[in-house]
């Protein structure tokens, strides 16, 4: 792309940085800023800045957060001694609205990939084997994702602490709600029959 | 969306304010940027400040520039009566990758769009009409999209000029070079047989 102005392309370029924005998205997007009032371009990039320079994570479960503590484990509703383990804050906010879950969790900030670089001291584990290593854990509750690396993140970490004594789960894969059988994955449908629940269980949470 | 952060909640909302982004994909723009280095934000941040607060328009064609008058008006090899009415940037960048054209361009910063509050006045209508009548002007081309809006703006141009001395036309609409007649839309092909060329004239041009 030839720019007749190289503010433009600097604007550009920095935008197409962005995951999945290419050139061509990111000059649409930055053109629709200059078409509007100057307010909406300083609003935009005063809220990115002041996000990511201010921006603080809970102390304990290291989500995102604008206080040391966040609302969650400041809840005295809560249970304190389940965790739900997952990788970001949306996995928390996807929880959070089913609002079928008490306990509190604990934010890795991703998951041990190797190809991208991230080990285990890029993530939170040990903040999370230590409280378990306090005994303040009762149960601990796998909620990454099923692909390579979250299994190799929750197993990583099970090993850290099968010796103590604390309860481990996973979230139970299985059939969406509503779905036809005949659509489902191969590995859906075997893990759904494999970890079939009693019947009086499915007629307590519908 | 509930958010366990108001730096969070306020950056998703503002970069959820740009055309074809939701909340959902602005979260995971939001997200990246606060896993990248401090650096990529505030660069980006700054990028769209300097644009939006220093942007200027060449004086004579309307385009985005740097200076006064842009690299295309200023270059002495461009025929200067001759001038290509285009919607914006894009549009001039588009043509000039084909390398195809030595004219000028006038950028009218939109098309006519009563339903979205764009009036002859919001563009840069008057003042082509003022290059007209100053008899700079030998031949404008009409290289709008060629939709409703697109139709009504060359249309009120058209008869804002008609009584001056100048050239009007508009680029050939037809098949796309390579594309199969078949899968032609009915009206792309209707014009491209209306509008048809002598045979001398596309072995020029190939
Ligand atoms: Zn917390
Ligand atoms: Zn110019």
């Amino acid at each position: 792309m030839e720019f007749s102005s190289k503010l433009l392309e600097n604007a550009v370029n920095e935008v197409s940085q962005l995951p999945g924005i290419g050139k061509r998205t990111a000059l649409r997007l930055v053109l629709h800023l200059l078409k509007q009032p100057e307010s909406q371009t300083l609003h935009l990039v005063n809220s990115l800045q002041e996000l990511r320079t201010e921006i603080k994570h809970c102390n304990n479960c290291h989500n995102i957060s604008d206080v040391e503590i966040c609302d969650i484990c400041a809840n005295p509703n809560r249970q304190q001694d389940i965790v739900c383990v997952v990788e970001d804050i949306r996995d928390v906010m996807a929880i959070e609205s089913t609002a079928q879950y008490k306990g509190l969790y604990h934010v890795l900030g991703g998951k041990i990939s190797p190809l991208d670089g991230i080990g285990p001291h890029n993530l939170t584990i040990a903040s999370l084997v230590e409280k378990v290593k306090e005994g303040k854990i009762k149960e601990i509750i796998f909620a990454l994702s099923s692909t390579m690396e979250g299994d190799t993140t929750n197993f990583y970490i099970y090993k850290q602490i099968e010796n103590y004594e604390v309860k481990t789960s996973t979230i139970a894969r299985g059939i969406s709600v509503g779905d036809e059988l005949e659509y489902a994955d191969e590995v859906t449908l075997g893990r759904s029959i494999v970890n079939r629940v009693p019947f009086e269980n499915s007629l307590k949470s519908s």
